[in-house]
């Protein structure tokens, strides 16, 4: 087809990373095995774990100094890679030198660094990221595993008080790991300083479990089964002084504690905002794999027919219909802006941990808002689309041989994990309300933030990309209203603008007038706008995706990739629009005729980018076997002698109702 | 708790057979078990299956003569029941009982009942329903296996021409059926007659198949496991002339044709219309197991706790969150709705089919087509909500231990089979377009429906259930627009209808006027409209729904259980006119402040009924055996043990952010 220019403009800034891994993991070796048993699909994975490249590859992360090439968006795009072959490989990896390594470089220091760094690069040393409880996932300040200085040894004694303090859900703890980093609430000297994390064995070498650590198993799951997910509880385990993670917090020989964040939630905060990177890779994962179920349902839909029309012989192909596209194309659109906003928050990503001295925290707690809004929403995109991909596809979508039961089991857990969505989409809200001020509330949520209603002061709302081409078509609007064309620009920019900052200015009217009423529970001033409150994250992510693809679009140089992508901006902008017509209609931002006239026009766009839907999917560039779909390699053919069997004199059935 | 009213209005007409299951079947053995492989599921299943209760289950609805119990009606809610428990088990039990056997009483004569019930019921004989093939699905008129009459043997042969006509998806074919109901193409003296069914061995007593069957496996599904799918084709195997079902269409030893109906198409389509018990079964099984999901959502919500509110110690119960009412209360109202109007579309084919005569052809069509809305409308919701339940459990509710990972892939494939969702709101859509005549697509699509639009006609919107109230409830809405209570049911049902009527009129003008351009391919003019069709037949069930909800709260008695059912019923009725405030609005049937108060109220009845949450979900009366959720077992222990611990002088994080 040659769609290169589209194909480069989804690749983007880490072009090499993808196509790197288009060749060194060509073919189906890595590519996931439907219907595999837990044991089957645990023991290949880990195997394949020690066979993947280093670099390009997530472990391209990782200092030079130690074998990593200090190419963070790198790696966050490589994990994206290996999410299109294998979700369990691509988490097992992210376990292992996003989450695990990456905790030891960016809480440890250089003595952790020396000593580990290596063999868990090599994959040598696998490990753990014990944070979540049984009890406490989203609200993981209120950890309960504790960690308490015992001046007299010189060890921490990590003990899980009771069964809601085990650790849970945790990767590599099943099966493979040998060490983890723990979080806990360290405790010296009498009193508590908030959440740090040690690096703790928990295996020795035959796999058995150390003296005072009980390992479990969590079992099968929806999916990931090549994910050993486990439980962790500690019974008294002494822990070296050295071993803990020190870089933010530090504890002398003889118990006394300092750190260079005063503030016990600030420096939690901190030490949980240099872990971002955990964040940005499983909405890009999402995302990855998101493509992957479209080319298989517009691929399939392309050559399956079904009903035949008057007058014609051949059946209609499934994507000539009209409620097809409308459910096919519109996800792709909204697929390719999610993809010009992850490459944005990837590139953001680089440029703060690889800057040479410490960003301010303003641009770091707007990258952990952007994470947190984008993750939520490629998630929540994933788990949609790749339903309306399996079920594009009837029965067959529903075989594992066809690929899609195992994206959408896979992909499942993202919209809870690295942060439950609802939690995620608060946080978001949160900080567009302080204007990422003072909110060193990361995972924080409803209850506790009463606070901020008193903080509120009026936004500015700021831009994230091409702020001036986007100013730019803001102004060049010509006038309001029902003049302007539908696919104006700069009128979809003023739109989504519009609804961001009107329901922020809502909220915090409605936050103001709660806590000048005082109800009987301060959380019930937050509590009662809750919806309103997630809707503003939702316009502000929604936006900031939008100025990502015009920024994007801006990027690309290649007339005809230009053009197709300006059209899937236009429907992407105007299927938003369409799906908040209650909105805009109640606030008298669309009249009745111009919100019917935008569905008229979603329904243009259809037709017109028809005929380039298996062009936008080639986009994709994922490679035939990477899609690993029976009924791809087989439809066609059935569909030929299906034709060909026709033109023989079979009998027809009468047809006098016909 | 005592919601005895509650529960005895959601157990219906058939509480009997409900009460039944959940003394039979009581305890956890016949309850799905999570995380088995697909050969231990099959064997369990298998098996299971044999020892079912004949009276009341599945099996219910055969006649008396043959051991069954005549009660169609009771059959479906045994299905339901056992989709409770585990669906691999309802569905194999719906393929021997509902569809092979089904198919053997509908389309057979006495010499097939005599011959085989016994057998069937007893399960002695296993069989399939061979109708879908690869290449045809939803327009099973075009199936591709031929049968073709020889005067000279005085047999069929019954022939699978290419890969494309294979039966597919077809339960019981890879592992357990002896025979099968094979659909196909009759053709005899040179001519075809349509499609017709033939009772045909497939395998020989050891299991093996018989000579000219090729059987195969679908092999590992996204769920279902213990339902052996497979495929089957037929290489010129040769079938008696007995084995013709005809009911509806005889071949003469010498060949000649005869049947009752002469039309082909209006004959399939009578055949089709006397097996709509499957999709009552599907749509019903879809409720009973988001029940299971909401029963598991709403119980561990209560107990659950995350984040502490300001100046409280204890952290908020999940449930306590209006996010998560939103998201729960919501789908629990539109279960209950669902329920009733379930309840009542299984009371009419009980009518229906045990009628002592023929029913006129109107009503049979009618029960076709809400079979069909409510069959889309229940499974749809159902993957919408067990995936928001599963996303309220967090990470648990990822572990296979905990159930819903097990309903959610379980019950996915319903979108799509006994027919997929889209196609099926096409055919109700026809229905409405055409008032029910003359209609002889029950399993139709776009290509050939344009005839429609010159049938089309002015519609008589028809009430389904207790029509003298409803129509008084409307008749007695005070005036219009803002001086009405929001929570007038008159009002609501109004809102509804209004919905309904203007949407098919809107339609009827497009067509026409679509019909009179004369666009290049007729096929377009249909396709054009196709969004908008779908929608009126979504907003035809959600009528049908709401109509079903108030009649069933006419008829309980129960001062308490009342009064909760309405506030229900509110819930429901706003949810709906705010999920479609858009069209209201560019309608003008709602002003922007009131269509802002419909918010409002919604989020003011989430309040009210907060503290009756568990006892909604308590009144479906599944046994907790039947949930099979550790974590609901271990939860309230966990909080236990939390809560003792705090109160311990365990030294507090230091607070200054807090």
């Amino acid at each position: 087809m040659g769609n290169f220019g589209l194909r480069d403009a989804l690749d983007g800034r880490w072009a090499h990373v993808r196509q790197a891994a288009r060749e060194q993991l060509a073919g189906s070796r890595f590519v996931a095995v439907p219907g595999e048993s837990l044991d089957r699909s645990r023991e290949r994975i880990s195997r394949l774990l020690r066979e993947l490249p280093i670099d390009p590859g997530i472990a391209a992360g990782f200092p030079i100094a130690y074998g990593g090439s200090a190419d963070p968006g790198g790696s966050a795009v490589a994990a994206e890679m290996l999410a299109q072959l294998d979700l369990s490989l691509m988490v097992k990896a992210g376990v292992q030198w996003g989450l695990f390594g990456g905790a030891v470089v960016a809480l440890g220091t250089a003595k952790h660094h020396d000593a580990y760094l290596r063999d868990i690069i090599s994959a040598d040393l696998l490990g753990c990221f014990a944070m979540t409880e049984t009890g406490h996932g989203s609200d993981v300040q209120q950890l309960r595993t504790t960690c308490t200085y015992d001046p007299e040894t010189g060890t921490f004694d990590l003990h899980t008080p009771h069964e809601a303090a085990r650790k849970d859900y945790i990767g590599n703890a099943a099966r493979d790991g040998r060490m983890a980093v723990v979080f806990a609430q360290l405790i010296t000297g009498g009193r508590g300083y908030g959440v740090h994390a040690w690096l703790v064995p928990i295996r020795d070498d035959e796999g058995r479990p150390l003296p005072g650590v009980t390992l479990g198993d969590d079992g099968p799951k929806a999916g990931l089964l090549g994910v050993d997910n486990g439980r962790i509880s500690f019974d008294h385990v002494s822990v070296p002084r050295e071993m803990l993670l020190d870089r933010y917090g530090q504890v002398a020989p003889d118990g006394t504690y300092s750190s260079p964040i005063e503030d016990d939630s600030r420096r939690f905060f901190t030490m949980l905002g240099t872990l971002v990177r955990g964040r940005v890779v499983v909405g890009g994962a999402a995302s990855a794999a998101t493509k992957n179920a479209l080319t298989i349902a517009v691929r399939y839909g392309e050559v399956r027919r079904q009903f035949a029309a008057p007058g014609e012989r051949r059946e209609i192909a499934l994507n000539d219909y009209l409620a097809h596209q409308r459910t096919l194309l519109t996800a792709l659109a909204t697929t390719y802006a999610l993809s010009f906003a992850q490459e944005e928050l990837v590139s953001t990503l680089h440029e703060i941990q690889t800057a040479d001295r410490p960003v301010d925290e303003h641009r770091q707690r707007e990258l952990e808002s952007r994470a947190a809004g984008l993750k939520a929403a490629q998630t929540w995109h994933a788990t949609r689309t790749i339903q309306a991909c399996r079920e594009a596809l009837g029965g067959a979508g529903y075989l594992a041989e066809n690929r899609l039961a195992g994206l959408k089991a896979d992909t499942d857990v993202f919209t809870t994990f690295e942060g439950d969505n609802t939690v995620l989409l608060q946080l978001v809200a949160k900080g567009l309300l302080t204007g990422y001020r003072d909110t060193f509330g990361s995972l924080d949520g409803w209850g506790r933030a009463t606070f901020v209603a008193e903080q509120v002061r009026e936004m500015v709302l700021e831009r994230t990309a091409a702020r001036s081409l986007i100013q730019r078509l803001i102004d060049a609007v010509p006038g309001r209203g029902e003049q302007v064309a539908l696919t104006d620009r700069g009128w979809h920019l003023a739109m989504f603008e519009d609804r961001e900052r009107h329901l922020l200015d809502g909220v915090i009217r409605r936050l103001r007038a709660g806590a000048s009423r005082k109800p009987a529970r301060s959380f019930d001033i937050f509590n009662d706008v809750q919806d309103h409150v997630l809707s503003v994250a939702s316009a502000h992510v929604d936006r900031v995706v939008l100025e990502a693809f015009v920024a994007g679009i801006a990027r690309t140089t290649d007339p005809d990739a230009r053009d197709l992508l300006s059209k899937m901006c236009d429907l992407y902008a105007l299927t938003t629009i369409e799906a908040h017509k209650g909105w805009y209609l109640e606030h008298q931002r669309l009249t009745p005729p111009r919100s019917k006239a935008v569905t008229g026009m979603v329904n243009d766009l259809l037709k017109q980018l028809r005929p380039r839907l298996v062009d936008l999917v080639d986009a994709f560039a994922i490679p035939d076997e990477w899609l690993a779909c029976a009924v791809l390699r087989e439809e066609p053919e059935r569909q030929e002698a299906m034709a060909a069997h026709d033109l023989l004199p079979m009998p027809e059935p009468a047809s006098s109702a016909r």
